[in-house]
């Protein structure tokens, strides 16, 4: 059975056919994030600190860290900024030290800017995730060289120079590219995690068929693994919690094995944790019982990561009991 | 595509591959409800009329009546009640003219008693689902001629002299011999809907992934629609909702086509209703943004069947408004 192996310096987590789906966890990403955005460019790290210790506790089991930002006061004294190239690198870097400061969890290493990744390699811990290689031959001449060298796992999106096809069959054609020309640079199957792309099913009616379709043919076809942007399906529609909470199990059970999310939301985490229950994949129950708790808690009016913290400690006092 | 057209008087309800999702509403059943199964021995009908009007609102399309009561006053004067084939016709036959007297869906006729099924057919209007026929030779005998002399549709549940087996494979032959059974009796196979069986998975871990292939294999071999008892896949589990919530998407999502299941419950007819939509079942989302206004209605304090009958009667005028 195909298994991607992520690792920190100390643990290691595994995406593949009979695993727990694994969260990636999305929030450290200044896109759409203006105050996170603006700390960054003050130099302010809390944000990000906060951030990874929450989407631990929650349940995130890889950290994805995006280093995406526009520095917009830096830029108007040193236009230097204005290029990713130049500004992300060295962010990247920083933040990858601050979150392995904080939390041990293995980091996907997420920016367009090939220097910003090259920058994490010099720093990072482990194995971690590459986010991303497109079809795109110049992306792909970038990223997988750079995969190969260092026997790292990647994301590819299957979309190409023609961009985003509506056309899941073409969406899977330009995956089956990518594999292909991973192989032909020595990264394996193994090390691919396919992105089908989710779009929003408000507005194309058979965006979750395609995704579930998509997602067994990759399996089956290119024994790969998966990943997607879950929220964007229920992007423009209200009560957008509910379309998630449908998708993911839906998703994992057609085999979706990880996707990059928000983990700090119990109603979606409630969703991936019963579909692990549903799919075989937790024991005896005992990761829903303790959620339960979890939920519970959360009810009687403590935040999602403060519950799902206690819930940690108090299972690991438990253990100690039981060894002692 | 398979189709299975229940009628009542004066609608159609069609459980099929290219349907939205077919809630059952299960709530007319006396077995477990001590307090309807006390009042339906006291003549007492007020329950079942508004559990009838509840279910309708808040979304089921067709209603189960099940006549299984034990009336144990009754027995102590006349042991004839003991016998559910003395009991339980009248009764059937009162509650199908108590349940159309107050609604217009559908009926899922649903006893263990041939007889009760037969007055069932005395009084109920259009074309209901008859509940059920195993694999037993016995009772394929008494029911299938009885489908096939009315013409009507039939839920076949995968067990037979042998028990209910753990084997999904022995349980999909079941299936399969109810099948041509009935199509040795005249009742086509797209008038046959199976009902797989659904295990606890807190005893069972197996019991999601069970009924995922077995759907598929009986939609894609069989050819038949599909039914179950949806929440026993939670029975014994905390927070019973959220199993039940993660597998109805996923049985969806494999192609099961309807459930006898509690519609008067908002996040299980949530995970329905977002299924539906994913799976190209609800045309631009229009049910989804209706049903969302329901769920608003209900964070802010109203019940679920109030929000849903205030919303069916907002979408009325509002038809009327665009006609006028």
């Amino acid at each position: 059975m195909t298994r991607t192996v992520l690792e920190s310096k100390t643990k290691t987590v595994t995406i593949g056919f009979d695993e727990p789906f694994c969260v990636i966890g999305e929030r450290i990403n200044p896109s759409g994030r203006a105050k996170l955005n603006a700390e960054l460019e003050a130099g302010d790290f809390s944000t990000v600190e906060a951030d990874a210790l929450a989407q631990v506790a929650c349940g995130a089991q890889v950290l994805d860290v995006n280093s995406g930002a526009v520095f917009k006061n830096k830029m108007a004294e040193d236009p230097r900024y204005a290029d990713n190239n130049f500004s992300e690198p060295p962010l990247m870097k920083e933040l990858i030290q601050r979150v392995q400061a904080v939390t041990d969890v293995p980091l996907c290493i997420d920016s367009s800017v090939t220097g910003a990744i090259e920058a994490a390699l010099e720093v990072v811990e482990g194995r971690p995730l590459i986010n991303s290689t497109t079809g795109e031959s110049e992306k792909m001449e970038a990223i997988l060289p750079l995969c190969a060298k260092h026997k790292l796992p990647v994301v590819a999106i299957s979309n190409d120079e023609a961009g985003i096809s509506e056309d899941p069959d073409v969406r899977f054609e330009v995956a089956r590219k990518i594999v292909q020309r991973a192989a032909d640079h020595g990264v394996p199957a193994h090390d691919i995690v396919v992105d089908p792309l989710v779009m929003p099913v408000g507005a194309m009616a058979t965006a979750g068929r395609q995704v579930f379709t998509l997602v067994r043919r990759l399996r089956e076809e290119l024994g790969v693994n998966t990943t997607c942007g879950a929220s964007n399906i229920s992007f423009g529609l209200p009560n957008r919690h509910g379309i998630n909470a449908a998708f993911l199990p839906m998703a994992i059970g057609a085999g979706m094995t990880s996707a990059i999310m928000n983990p700090v939301r119990p109603v979606e985490m409630e969703a991936v944790r019963a579909a692990n229950f549903l799919m075989d994949h937790d024991a005896n129950g005992a990761a829903w019982i303790g959620f339960s708790r979890v939920l519970d808690a959360v009810k009687e009016g403590a935040s999602f990561p403060e519950a799902s913290k206690s819930a940690a400690s108090a299972g690991r006092s438990g253990r100690r009991r039981r060894r002692g």
